[in-house]
């Protein structure tokens, strides 16, 4: 199933298999090896047990070109993963002085003093290569045994991307001699996935330079084009993907927001930047979500000016000017309440635009007339406001990103349109 | 590798291979799973391919007691699973009339219709049983084959969950016929992992009743104990645990703030309510996370006021009361702006406590004497107040998310200690 010139990733840990957490390597090493032009084949999870290891690398090796294993190299009794993969290719551990002095000099830089617990961090495979950590004790290595090359990297998020960035690229690429392929990405936000592909589905099967997927992206669906096996005649890669732009602008207009790898916030704060313009929030359901995701955005300072996560009726009224008789009459949630939040916000933060949330996002809190999902969303400009009312769908989780996606749209749809 | 006893997980998407966005699902199943005493053996990640579907079911086939896989039972071309599972059991797929009424009537029942694409829903391979879908289109199947009994899953979120809950665990309790195994979590914030061994290891290396793993979650490290194969006096599993949290409180505190399952804010939440206390926020780096995460509470309005994310020097001082000289003297990222901060949000809303950060998260935004990473953290309640300097390293979102978590430990520290 695994041709010999592909990757594979081997995740190490029990956490992941028991739920306490999820995995997040995947999608940062998949992004990071497919700009390169080499494709994740296949990834394994397994626990922390040094059979498991030692047996699924002893299977792997000579299947696959390269092995990315990763998780396992820390300093306690239940980090096995430099055991099991010495292991699974018959080599030995080696102490190796300078990186026990790299481990210690790593805490005394930080006032503090290695534990005999980390020593374990400083073995390595005979004829590894060792990958420094500059932001943690424990060094990478690779090594490479029976034709494939194994890297095996620390599990800390950050520790594992400067590893990657400093060294694993470099050397992948090297290994697999390749250009990188064309990848298309089309982003869209607020249409569902059933329907986008009802109305460009046609189009889409229609391409003969790129194989297509849809899938479900953090903000709303995203169509990925990449390019097909043996397709090399860039002017049709050019052709046929400027066409899929073309007609998605045309079927679902503003609800396609990027043709790259932006963020919908990363694109609304590069537009609020060229013009000049800012914006202010005030959030109800959304608790502070949408600020969040604001300001996720590096530079985000230079358009975002403030965000007032309004939950009491009091603060609606003393922070955003939300009159006392709207609420009585019209509540906390409803039309009225939404459209002097947008306003209020916007006047009283001098913003260029105000956006506004007010709902319910479950499982508690509905009432008779008001059901958990409903929610108003609302977008005030100087001279305008647009509020809309939705029934959202799914968990207190689901609520709150869609109506976050759904007021983030709302601007969109305004900048792209003035 | 894998008993017959075990459980073990397929995820099909390209998506989840080419990194463009990361898996959730795994972290549901393996805790929905552990609940009931199953563990998940091992997990696989397969790309959206027929040939790769069949092949692993197949290889998987009469090695695993139950196998799950999820996702590809979408509408659109690239969705094959059904296929996959199909042809890897030698089945053929049969139209089932029931489920194509049932998925035109969730389309009616929206306001919309069924297009053709959805009719590749209602396909499923001989003998299985449907799971059906509230949420979706996709129903799910289960069918028996050479002693294996594999669950097909649709791929969202909400969806997976619905039929895990009506209908997948006690399919599988009954399945296994287990009796949970018992789990006991203990959580903490604001102490490293290798520090928390340097601390406990030798108390948690003297356990006999359990296994042991320490690792990161969202917030901190928790230190999960799981009851070993063969230990079933209940006593000895009594004085285990509770032995770990005694010497977890006498050696960090209010740094162990939950034995169970419950989340940081959820805690936070449970001892603002018993206390008829209240909180807001002054956020300027966290950028509304903090609010976010307090906000992902049901029922947090009883305890929750208000929280302003006050990224512009004016948002400061309009809506907390900073004063201009303050700022001009000391700058925006200050021990006595951010005491300010945290002063005015308490005294602006009533609120029982203020809390508040500010800082430069990177990665640009530093100065010479302010490098990314310098965080202030403050808590103010009447009569008094906390303000932390620290710095922070790592990238923007880890700084983001050390801030968030060092703020709400404030909190709590206060909250546990009068």
């Amino acid at each position: 199933m695994t041709a010999r010139s592909d990757l594979e990733v081997i995740l190490v840990g029990d956490e992941l298999l028991a739920g306490i957490h999820g995995d997040t390597h995947l999608e940062y090493l998949g992004r990071a090896f497919r700009r390169v032009g080499v494709r994740v084949a296949r990834a394994h999870i397994i626990g922390d047990s040094v059979d498991d290891i030692a047996s699924l690398v002893g299977q792997r090796r000579g299947e696959t070109r390269a092995l990315v294993v990763t998780g396992g190299l820390g300093p306690t009794a239940d980090d096995i993963t430099r055991e099991g993969v010495a292991r699974a290719l018959g080599l030995a551990l080696e102490f190796h002085e300078p990186s026990w002095t790299s481990i210690q000099d790593f805490y005394s830089r930080r006032g503090k003093q290695a534990t005999d617990n980390n020593r374990r961090q400083a073995y390595f495979p005979t004829g590894a290569a060792v990958l420094p950590n500059e932001l943690g004790t424990a060094p990478g290595f690779v090594v490479e045994s029976g034709g494939t090359t194994v890297f095996v990297l620390p599990g800390p998020p950050e520790e594992i991307r400067a590893m990657v960035e400093a060294d694993v690229i470099a050397r992948v690429r090297k290994l697999f001699g390749c250009t990188p392929l064309r990848v298309e990405t089309f982003r869209t936000v607020g249409v569902g996935e059933s329907k986008l592909i009802s109305l460009v589905g046609d189009n889409l099967g229609a391409l003969t330079a790129y194989t297509v997927s849809s899938l479900p992206s953090t903000t709303g669906v995203d169509i990925v084009l990449t390019q097909a096996a043996g397709v090399t005649d860039r002017s049709l890669l050019d052709a046929e993907a400027d066409e899929i732009e073309r007609v998605l602008k045309k079927t679902i207009g503003s609800h396609f927001y990027e043709r790259g790898e932006r963020s919908l916030t990363e694109v609304l704060g590069d537009l609020l930047a060229r013009r000049g313009e800012t914006v202010a929030v005030a959030e109800s359901l959304t608790g502070g979500w949408i600020g969040k995701q604001l300001t996720d955005v590096s530079g985000s300072s230079r358009y975002f000016l403030a965000d007032v996560v309004s939950y009491s009726n009091e603060s609606k009224i003393d922070y955003l000017g939300v009159k006392h008789e709207t609420i009585d009459r019209h509540g906390a949630v409803s039309e009225e309440t939404c459209t002097e939040m947008a306003q209020g916000i916007r006047c009283r933060t001098g913003a260029t635009y105000g956006l506004a949330t007010t709902g319910i996002a479950g499982p508690t809190g509905a009432t008779p007339n008001k059901p958990v999902g409903l929610t108003y969303i609302g977008l005030s400009w100087e001279g305008g406001c647009v509020v809309k009312r939705v029934e959202y769908s799914g968990t207190r989780d689901g609520v709150r990103r869609r109506a976050s996606d759904g007021v983030l749209w709302l601007l969109l749809d305004r900048l792209t349109d003035s």
